[in-house]
């Protein structure tokens, strides 16, 4: 971290979250640590929803503390912003209400609905970067 | 995971991870699932050279397992490709000789050079994605 990094605040890092439809899901898997990318959307309370078809992976992440990362990277490999959404992960029932939710690996499976309650929100950005896409 | 997904062998996703020049670690901070964007290279060797300066959340990653995801995200949102990296990460010297590898939050400062010696290597695609930029 450094002078140039602006912290973001929890609204705005939600927004931006909110804005760009793919993160990374980070939990534990066989004591290692795990990361898949999913699609996601946040709801109006903040909750962040994503559906995967990993059952194996996911399952393990199902009650545990996990994090949520998404970030915004230009074509010259410059990070404009990243946030960090740190909670519990629960499964949830509604795979159709979020069947438009698309898992990228699928082909329209419902898949498994897990949401994420941001118990801590992270947002870094550097200060030029207003949060639009690249 | 589906009957579309085709999984990469270990020269090809190292192949894929080192086309692209941002990815992310994960790891445990203070007992939490922890992930930040950060610049990497891969060496002809395979390992996975990254520099940072966020001093405080990394160092909790030495000498732990940890993993490094990167991964190809169309504009329409749709995942090509992603490449995760599970290894023990190293301090390393050598912070001039990387001093090319940007940090994205630093201004040139030289910062943390980090190794991760690839002991996994995961690579996932779509068949119709052959990995190049989108």
């Amino acid at each position: 971290m450094n002078g140039r990094l602006r912290e973001l605040s929890r609204e705005e890092s939600l927004r931006r979250l909110a804005s760009v439809g793919v993160g990374r899901i980070v939990f534990t898997h066989q004591a290692l640590p795990a990361i898949r990318p999913v699609h996601h959307l946040v709801e109006d309370d903040g909750e962040v929803v994503i559906r995967s078809h990993d059952r194996t992976a996911l399952l393990s992440a199902l009650d545990t503390v996990v994090a949520y990362e998404a970030d915004s990277v230009s074509g010259d490999d410059r990070i404009g912003w990243s946030v960090i959404v740190t909670g519990v992960a629960r499964r949830a029932d509604g795979a159709d209400r979020y069947r438009h939710l698309a898992d990228p690996w699928a082909d329209g499976e419902p898949g498994y609905v897990i949401r994420i309650r941001p118990e801590l929100v992270a947002g870094f950005g550097l200060p030029e970067d207003n949060g639009h896409a690249p």
